[in-house]
């Protein structure tokens, strides 16, 4: 019935997306304690933090004292977010995260100039100058990455062949810095998605490029981020960005409404239940869910959660 | 890539779903406010309420003023629900709904002796009583209902041999009385199933029984309605209920995390995304469901209906 992988790697994203767009600040060691959490539940791989401008982004401008917070537990990679050469310096001067260098195109210039403040000629300027830092510090750099990979609120649909052809344009700037790419992550930045056009990209990506492994950062403002996983797993994704409780929006997309990435106990409820393993131990991540649901001081639109697990409806079931 | 349908037929379900569950009582006039502008919608079949005890469910106890009340819209079909004869009684003597009947089984007892207060051997007593009283007053049958088909918080899994059996026992029941079944409701009523399960029981059913109009009711308690009624539609699938803003909700689904039915307004974002014809104004549908919203006075659990749809986006991105 489909290609569905028997296990998947969750990148956990609810720190950085969600602490990132709060409107109250809130206490180092209260973000502290949810990374703590999350690391307790089975997750291999956590971004904690972004280091950005404190002015744009004041949220993250506790960034090295959270990352200085963090209880590293054995086994878990944490990483960080940047999207310059300030911001991989501040990464790099922890000495806590694990750095991974990537190669980041964007199909929508109109956002490119809002997130990044650059052109598509200066985002490839940029590529390479941050290609050359990475070499120089022994940073590894294995993965493409392709933001608004399905429309833009203002830029529109992004036709496909943009974005394939996007994925040669990765290809050729790495090989021009001696580098081969083994994963690519797609982006749907603002939510534009729908569970065809996922299978649609996918297909065309794996079609000319049948090898490399594809990461899957969806964000849930139309309601369809669950939507858009399956149909990924249907086509054989087994790697995926995920928020706990599904904290997050990304603060330049434009419009209140812009919700955080689809959410992780939602995904691994789904994906357990269809037999594709993700090591999570979903109650205690849904403990997890609750607890950055009481630091926000908000409701977080994560489903589970509320729903709770199958396994003790099971068991009093019998 | 799939059997997507061309169109697909929407019943909406969200006054009699909501109305049902809220706490706090809702005026007639609020409750007929929004059934008249889900009219205006495109929408060609509403549910608009439930004929049951009003002791059990008080928000129901003002269903013949809320039927009197609506502005019938030529070309839309208004329905209702009920249980028992006694409900039956009611919905006639309206003589404004479009009177359907259903040969409704239940594989899960445990919920059914809550829901209806019936062992599963009354309930089929209870069928066939009921339908020589559909043939008595020349009400249709053309439909079976299973509901809790992939799993029930009281009885746990429902082997999906037993899902099929019953739709057997469905054709069966109806061939003693005559008559032929032609549409298959499977409703997921506590939300445990996935959009794996979904197929898989389709698709079994869809075996035995070519020629079967499936409908899908598909609770969101935890998350999974798009994402199932997405797999439903790969499966051909063209009949569903849903409910506008997500309201709704099962009162005897026995936790509090059970919410409503998928939400109208995301499944026609989907739909009309990838192609699959609702016959609904997206743009109109959502502001019905800002004024569901608004009439039942705390925050709905529909994505679109924040995120907007992509039309206006599409326009000024040009």
């Amino acid at each position: 019935m489909s290609d569905l992988p028997k296990s998947i790697l969750i990148t956990e994203e609810g720190p950085r997306e969600g602490f990132q767009v709060e409107q109250e600040p809130i206490a180092t060691a209260r973000k502290v304690e949810l990374i703590d959490a999350l690391s307790q539940t089975g997750l291999k791989r956590i971004q904690v933090v972004s280091f950005v401008d404190p002015k744009r982004v004041p949220g993250m401008a506790d960034a090295e004292q959270v990352v200085a917070g963090i209880r590293v537990k054995p086994g878990v990679e944490y990483t960080g977010l940047w999207l310059n050469q300030k911001g991989l310096e501040r990464a790099r001067a922890t000495g806590k995260l694990t750095l991974e260098g990537k190669i980041s195109l964007y199909p929508s210039e109109k956002f490119l100039m809002r997130n990044n403040n650059r052109t598509l000629e200066q985002q490839t300027e940029y590529v390479h100058r941050v290609l050359d830092s990475y070499q120089e510090h022994g940073i590894p750099v294995e993965r493409g990455s392709i933001s608004n990979a399905f429309g833009c609120n203002f830029q529109g649909d992004i036709p496909l062949a943009k974005v394939v052809a996007m994925v040669g344009e990765i290809y050729d700037i790495a090989a021009r810095h001696g580098l081969h790419i083994r994963e690519l992550s797609l982006a749907d930045t603002m939510a534009w998605a729908t569970p065809l056009q996922v299978k649609r990209t996918v297909g065309a990506i794996r079609e000319q490029y049948p090898d490399i492994r594809i990461n899957l950062h969806l964000h849930d403002t139309r309601g369809m981020g669950i939507a858009n996983a399956y149909a990924g797993l249907e086509m054989g994704v087994d790697m995926f960005d995920s928020s706990v409780a599904g904290l997050g929006g990304c603060p330049f997309a434009g419009h209140k409404g812009a919700s955080g990435n689809v959410c992780t106990e939602d995904l691994v409820f789904m994906c357990e239940e269809i037999g594709v393993r993700t090591g999570v131990d979903l109650d205690v991540l849904i403990e997890a869910a609750r607890l950055a649901e009481n630091i926000v001081g908000h409701p977080l639109p994560g489903s589970v959660m509320k729903g709770g697990s199958l396994a003790k409806l099971r068991q009093s079931a019998r």
